[in-house]
């Protein structure tokens, strides 16, 4: 038995999410299907990150345990050719049978888009969300370092009651305007259902001027998530990359 | 009467082109519907570029005739409330009534877009055309250089009968590459049927090694389309805009 991990890639839009769902097909439905068809034997894969409907992936990872013979640096072509054109695996490797994608110390990177001109593009229209309005990119990219370190995360996310630890570590932020487009990326041990796009949602207020870039401190310390912006929209969310600094890779 | 001049930017994926045509929806179509109910009585849109199926534009050029009092500024903002997602309008001003988008002096500028990495990318697929191979980028610059000109295209040309003079001037080309995506720009006072997608093709294979820069220049002398590399895909091309020095805009 070896279990293989493998780099999944997405475009988030006609996916009910990643996680499998009574309601819409998901990501991982359409791996499994794939990954069984190629093995033909049923397999069923582990994710890291459940993200949401509309929201991308250049770099989820995902593990399953196989008997298949096949090197597992070639799984990640084979499989390729089972799947459609809105999931794209981007690497397969072997890894101990010890190792869980989720129950572990993970970093996870994610990128917002929000493309700033005056009026819309139809071909980033699905990749980005769109603000045709002035924002302050220097009271945003201060709001965002504010986030930096270990804080209670609890104003910024949507509640769940299944988790009630809100505690995260925030490693590195960092925001800048390509052209038209202005990009931000946050890497952290975790994060709280919705947080990047609440992140995103209060950064754009603070953009715009309706909030100073210290009521980022404020919000933090009030622990309430109707002080916050609102949730930004998905498509502009994308999980770039997930590391596992324990197993060094 | 007035004549008002449209910037018309668009996501060509699901459209069968530009021009309206029996089976299949056209982006010219969805514009005159818009039109027309936006002022409450027929409207029909003159095109500048009848782009194919799948090809997107970030600038193609519409005009039509009005008697609506709105402000030519304004129609752009009005229309985009018609118009579905994958068209917005950039921007509507008016022109003298003699100004005909297609029989003038035009120069355009398209842009070719090859995603060069192991893997594809799902969030790319409809905007780039994909290619996991080494290229030459050196060797392809330089064949792209010796288009620049006046030269006959006919062997870089699907063959038109209602198109009889087929040399074109070519005044400028660039390509690049940025992270993993190639951007190939070529702008010329005219562009042949399939021209920028056979030039791609034929440069494609020469940064694969399969013929000598200087091939180019023998196609050219060839006048002849069996000797060029294939069309490449649509969804990699995107017409970026239209000049016409003659009216200043």
């Amino acid at each position: 038995m070896r279990r293989i991990k493998l780099v999944v890639a997405y475009d988030g839009t006609r996916y009910c999410g990643w996680q499998v769902q009574p309601n819409g097909l998901s990501v991982q439905e359409v791996l499994n299907k794939a990954l069984s068809d190629l093995f033909k034997t049923p397999v069923t894969t582990i994710g890291a990150s459940r993200t949401d409907a509309g929201v991308h992936a250049l770099g989820n990872v995902a593990v399953f345990d196989t008997e298949a013979r096949m090197p597992a640096g070639r799984i990640a072509f084979a499989l390729n050719t089972y799947l459609p054109e809105d999931i794209r695996i981007q690497g397969s490797e072997e890894v101990p049978l010890q190792f869980h994608p989720r129950f572990t110390e993970t970093v996870k990177t994610y990128e917002y888009r929000i493309l700033n001109r005056t009026f819309a593009d139809p071909c980033r229209r699905l990749t980005s969300t769109f603000w045709y309005g002035k924002l302050d990119l220097e009271a945003m990219k201060k709001a965002a370092a504010l986030l930096e370190g270990t804080h209670d995360f609890k104003s910024l996310a949507t509640a769940n009651p299944a988790v009630t630890d809100t505690v995260r570590t925030i490693y590195k932020t960092s925001l800048w305007k390509e052209d038209d487009m202005i990009r931000f990326q946050i890497t952290g041990n975790g994060f709280l259902y919705n947080m990047v796009r609440i992140i995103v949602g209060t950064l754009m207020e603070i953009g715009k001027g309706t909030w100073p870039t210290e009521y980022m401190e404020t919000l933090l310390e009030a622990r309430d998530r109707t002080k916050a912006g609102p949730t930004a929209r998905p498509e502009g969310l994308t999980l770039l990359w997930i590391r596992y600094p324990e197993w060094g890779f």
